[in-house]
């Protein structure tokens, strides 16, 4: 009951909107141009909330954005998760393309504005609060970890080369990867994703 | 006998100076920090050069980013030519990896805190100024020509895969090394580097 009850007291649920629409803001704004470049006015302003409230929902720009980069960082794993470990598809290599699939026509949605965030400020490492450059390799490193897993089990039913180090191919993997999103976002073209994709599988088919 | 005056006299020369100090300069933060954080005020108090002199080199920072891009971009077609067309090495295959053992030296002179200024301008394409975009497309496309015709010649030797389109896989190879550097950048490590061309290879072995 005091769950419930606290769950529904407006003022709460308006603070908690409040909070999860500026990360929102952030995250859009900063997929497009990094941590440095994201104007707290303007993502305040976009929300229609006033410049003083901020420091009501965070401390500072440095805990906004480690709170904008922990809500993508959960995101996305759950969408990697929702297509690496779909049992409902047999293949873990069309489990794979699947997720590239959903991630070309994201980029596509946004007419190739937007990028991958993680990549987005990997680029600014130099420039980031101390700490974040740890949380982003951490965060690359789990969606590796994921990807792995399901290299692996492409090798277990052969359907790519054996012999290969599936967590270097993942390693491989998201390097390329984050190479192609930022290219596809500087042609605005989804070539850059199609022209990987299918390299990377060529170069491991068995 | 003129061009020997115009060349020696003391004026111009240090003029020529000054420009080139500025530009290498320049190049230094944006390989670090990319077009927009880079300040002009860092580059000019570095060489001792007041502020107000600028504006006699050049224009204004668009025009220096510029001539810092094309200054680059000559630096490393050359580097890649070096490399890429050394016929007193045989093998193609081996031109390319000496091409990333110099780059891998090179990253790690500067503990890894210099990338490619093509790789780090592209993440801030977003904010760049008009036409940037499309100068650095057409660069990384000058690059991936390179490469393609390397890949070519490995490919008439039968020292790598047949069947496969080298202009494709030098698109391939670029995406992947502007991921590598970036991620090498992030770690301080030329771990990415060296997964990239292995795996790389890997993908096409005869």
């Amino acid at each position: 009951m005091n769950m419930k009850n606290k769950n529904t007291d407006p003022s709460v649920l308006k603070s908690k909107d409040i909070r999860a629409a500026l990360i929102r803001s952030g995250m859009e704004s900063m997929t497009k141009h990094g941590y440095i470049s994201s104007n707290l006015e303007s993502v305040l302003k976009k929300e229609g909330i006033p410049k003083g409230s901020f420091y009501y929902y965070f401390k500072s720009k440095e805990d906004f954005g480690r709170e904008v980069i922990s809500c993508y960082a959960s995101f996305f794993a759950y969408k990697l998760d929702k297509y690496l470990l779909n049992e409902s598809v047999p293949s873990p290599v069309e489990r794979l393309k699947l997720f590239y699939e959903d991630a070309r026509q994201g980029m596509a949605k946004y007419h190739f504005e937007r990028g991958c965030l993680i990549g987005e400020l990997m680029q600014e490492e130099s420039l980031l609060p101390d700490g974040y450059n740890a949380v982003l390799n951490e965060i690359l490193t789990l969606w590796q970890d994921k990807v792995a897993r399901c290299l692996e089990q492409a090798q277990q039913i052969k359907e790519i080369k054996q012999g290969i180090d599936c967590w270097e191919l993942a390693y491989f993997f998201w390097i390329g990867w984050e190479g192609a999103v930022m290219r596809a976002k500087l042609v605005k073209d989804p070539q850059p994703l199609d022209i990987f994709i299918k390299l990377f599988f060529a170069g491991i088919d068995q």
